[in-house]
């Protein structure tokens, strides 16, 4: 397999962070698809994607073939699988009649399910990935850079990838050619769960006070109630038979605090526009599995429960 | 000591609940002042009281004498004291000086502490209450009674009270008169307690949703986290030498969510107009006491720290 072997990319569920991973290797000259919703579809298609790199002050349009329909995935040789983790399924069963045979799966999602679930619903080889990028999507066509990009990636425990070594070295190569590091991880579902760890940690938090991470961790009895919310993640993680380690977890928590101090959750985002939120696959899967494995989650479930009670405040659906 | 004894009787702190009461008494033809905010005291002097029974669907106009000086308790022989526990302190201490050496206190609020906190202020005796009732004030000079209204009262572990069941015989007889029944219990902090918990289930979570307590109750895992809410509220008071039954309390909870179902919280009334709530004594008291106790208390921490990280946005305090 060489770098030529990717001479198509699909990305499914072209959102804020599959856009922007589609249009850094567009722009790099490879062929790629956005697949997406109709209106970012048509907005693409017509304008190009406006690509604004906020980091760097600059704005590019970055013209990309966009579709919304998963037919355009077949004759994909590599899929960026970018839907919401509430979608990983359904979705990953529509796409399994368009793939073709040897086409392999990144998942750049959040939460640590996402692998397994779309491999029972696709014979294909899925390589867990963890996404460490700030993006948004002002509008459809748009989207918006506000930090990093770099990608963890690794081997699901039972894997279907053949010569995985050299797979990963090619992908790593890929994106390299698109100015994107890719790390390649031996244990990237510890890495999966550490980033699930910062997320119980800071998600629902935010989305419930509609706070930035900074004035967050200000309040002490808040920190408390993150280093409990950490302390559960890790006794379920290990449960789960992924050892972290609270100090190293503590530290990250800290760190999120300084250098991510104005960002609002992806959780404050979904509250603010009233959006069902991701609170399934990131508190409520500490619930789910603490409940499996026999570990108490209690302040899990409370942040959990009082996201999924707002969110049963919701008259639409977006 | 008979009836005629309280010949005055002053309500400090005359928001909704004070006012209530000290409304009640006035219109049975008892003498009493009520001590509050200047807006509410002018209203009152100016039109009268305006007392909406909603439950009867009948306003009365109540004339009643009304002052924002605690000197106006000086002839007082009996003392309803009704300020938000945040103040109770500062409110005894600046009240010392004015109160008659035969002055009877009651205190007339939520949280166990109140009637500790006012005795290491004067030297007088103090009367724990539990109030049950359902007030708003919608606008100064007025009161609007939703519900209930009764009152347990009894004497605190270390009390004051000379010929105590007789004084606390001749109190029911007084609120009797004015058609407030008031019931006396040998074990009122066991009752101060049971509230605290109902207050501790509901009111921060209806809060943070701004949520009814029927729709709240609705959510299989928010009644998950008010168990555990529960259970730590228990295991605190137990280690601070109160029982309370478990299948009482959740039985309690249960019946909250169904008799009293289109109410929101104090809290939640706080929070929707940016004031400072009394979570510091609801979950807040909780945590303080699991702390000085050695009980763990993470559920009450989560939801005490989400409410004080919201209250650390509000610009302005009402």
């Amino acid at each position: 397999m060489s770098i030529s072997t990717f001479k198509h990319i699909a990305v499914v569920g072209a959102g804020a962070v599959g856009s922007f991973y589609g249009a850094m290797l567009a722009r790099a000259g490879h062929k790629v698809t956005l697949i997406g919703r109709p209106a970012h579809v048509q907005a693409t298609k017509r304008d190009g994607l406006k690509l604004d790199l906020a980091s760097a002050s600059a704005t590019e349009i970055v013209y990309i073939d966009a579709s919304s329909d998963l037919s355009s995935l077949q004759s994909a040789d590599l899929v960026l699988f970018c839907v919401k983790s509430t979608d990983s399924a359904s979705v990953a069963r529509q796409m399994a009649p368009h793939l073709a045979p040897h086409a392999l799966i990144m998942s750049l999602q959040n939460g640590v399910e996402n692998s397994a679930l779309i491999a029972q619903q696709v014979p294909h080889a899925v390589i867990p990935c963890v996404v460490y990028v700030a993006t948004e999507m002002p509008a459809p066509g748009c989207v918006k850079h506000h930090g990093r990009g770099d990608l963890v990636m690794g081997t699901m425990q039972t894997s279907r990838l053949q010569d995985s070594q050299q797979t990963l070295q090619e992908i790593v190569k890929l994106f390299g050619s698109a100015q994107v590091p890719v790390q390649i991880s031996k244990n990237v579902m510890a890495e999966l769960w550490s980033k699930l760890l910062i997320n119980c940690a800071f998600n629902a938090i935010s989305g419930l006070a509609q706070i930035q991470y900074e004035k967050l961790a200000a309040l002490e009895s808040v920190r408390s109630t993150q280093t409990a919310l950490v302390k559960e993640v890790i006794a379920v993680a290990l449960a789960d038979g992924i050892h972290l380690s609270e100090s190293v977890a503590l530290e990250a928590v800290a760190k999120i605090a300084l250098t991510m101090g104005s960002q609002k959750s992806s959780t404050a985002q979904d509250m603010a526009r009233s959006k069902p939120s991701e609170i399934d696959h990131l508190n409520g899967f500490i619930v789910r599995r603490g409940q499996a494995l026999g570990v108490a989650t209690p302040v899990n479930q409370a942040l959990f429960s009082l996201v999924k009670l707002v969110e049963s405040t919701y008259t639409h659906h977006g």
